[in-house]
């Protein structure tokens, strides 16, 4: 039996100066641990849902596997909270390098993009992807993300994940942890081999380097939020070719870069450059 | 010269179907590596301000130190992003357990509190706490806590934590990173011997577990949140004997566990107790 997304509990509640006990829904947590091979892998956070997936998409964006076909077997012990994985094709760069500091051979280079070697190895130039969204395009998809993630959840404050293409929401995902929501998209496009360089993703929070890298390392070219970028994500979203679409709200919303995928952008841009 | 917490940078915005260009702030993240005796330990992605603060209050909290006198040397090699530490007592304990998960030896219990070794090691009950608040206090301290967030950024998005007790706000932190805040109050608290068994933790985010199990660790019995909390993190404070209050907005709030340190919650609880 699957465990409960959120559960109800006794809550003292003040309000105006009166006390009382009122029934509130609490949304759960559950650690999941994986075990490769036997062994103790890592111990993730997360919503009890869509957890295999969640697991192969991490295990692909951390650079253990490369494909779902890598792995022989995958069991979820859900009472107990393990995800088994048995496999003969452990990626060997990965162990080896698995958080360990990056550091960039030229010196010169003041900005520090890469902090981990793994991500420098697993994150894709997003240079062969095809697709463009009409500025109409950004605010559709975001409500749509955002229609679905109130119809399953009413007690806030969780992560929603989208998977769009130009003409509408494929899947969405949502989970308590910032990533998990991401690894469960990632993971469910691997096992059905969804491909993704015409694909978008639409994340309701703030995009920082770690989402910006999951969404490179998931092969997709655009990024959508109702949120802000750090400066990080944006760094590395120049290098790797992706388009950072921010602050989606009301009749407006920021882009910070490679503008060349959203509306006339592009043109707009290279007018003013010749300008310049 | 220390690092910017936000930067200036150019960004395309569409308003009313309107391109321009406009000038933005966005805030910064930087990667950090802990090297303790000259090896790689943890690189964490943080804010850059009060760097020293957060990795003292990070490896006591996953009890690498016990005490700030533990650290022989620490020095912040700040262009690069690695904090140093010299140390002839690292905790032997967290050697072997670290990110190893922590089963518990009852199976009947089906709930699963603590999920790493470490975790259930430094985690302290809260059982010597001497703090009431009142009604109006919780509201006065999360109003405090704000005013001083929204003074020191405008970018929006990062998280606030505050030192308080009864009677005012002692310190406030903000940091990219969901627990960087909590580390370097921790840290601030460890250099500068305050005793925190009287103080109250305020925090802008959602009480998730791991932020529970930080609050644990520094040592305070009551954690304030404008947010929810987790079903985890509420099993957690009760058996840690931690007071969690969230939703403080307008006039009401909700008290989710060890409601005695609150106005007079502690008589209405036991005389509805009585009356059942």
């Amino acid at each position: 039996m699957a465990k409960p997304v959120e559960v109800s509990r006794k809550v003292i509640r003040y309000q105006d100066r009166q006390v009382e006990e009122i029934e509130d829904q609490v949304v759960t947590e559950y650690p999941v641990t994986i075990k490769i091979n036997k062994e103790e892998f890592a111990t993730m956070v997360c919503t009890p849902e869509y957890v295999e997936d969640m697991v192969v998409g991490f295990l692909a964006s951390e650079g253990v596997i490369k494909a779902y076909s890598d792995i022989d077997e995958l069991w979820f012990q859900e009472r107990e909270g393990y995800v088994h994985i048995k496999t003969e094709k452990l990626n060997e760069f990965y162990q080896h390098f698995h958080s360990k500091r990056y550091i960039t051979s030229c010196c010169g280079k003041s900005r520090q993009g890469f902090y981990f070697m793994n991500d420098a190895k697993m994150a894709k130039p997003a240079a062969g992807a095809n697709v463009h969204l009409s500025y109409e395009d950004c605010f559709r998809l975001m409500e749509l993300m955002q229609t679905s993630a109130e119809t399953f959840q009413q007690t806030g404050g969780v992560h929603n994940a989208a998977l769009c293409d130009k003409n509408g929401m494929i899947l969405s995902r949502m989970d308590i942890g910032r990533h998990n929501a991401l690894d469960k998209i990632y993971g469910y496009c691997l096992k059905n081999n969804i491909s993704l360089n015409d694909k978008v993703i639409v994340f309701s929070g703030r995009i920082s380097s770690e989402i910006l890298l999951k969404v490179s390392k998931i092969g997709c070219a655009v990024v959508l939020s109702k949120s802000a970028p750090t400066e990080l994500a944006l760094q590395l979203a120049e290098d790797l070719g992706i388009t950072t679409v921010g602050f989606i709200r009301g009749n407006s919303f920021n882009v910070y870069t490679h503008p060349e995928r959203i509306g006339e952008m592009a043109a707009a841009v290279s007018e003013r450059t010749k300008a310049d």
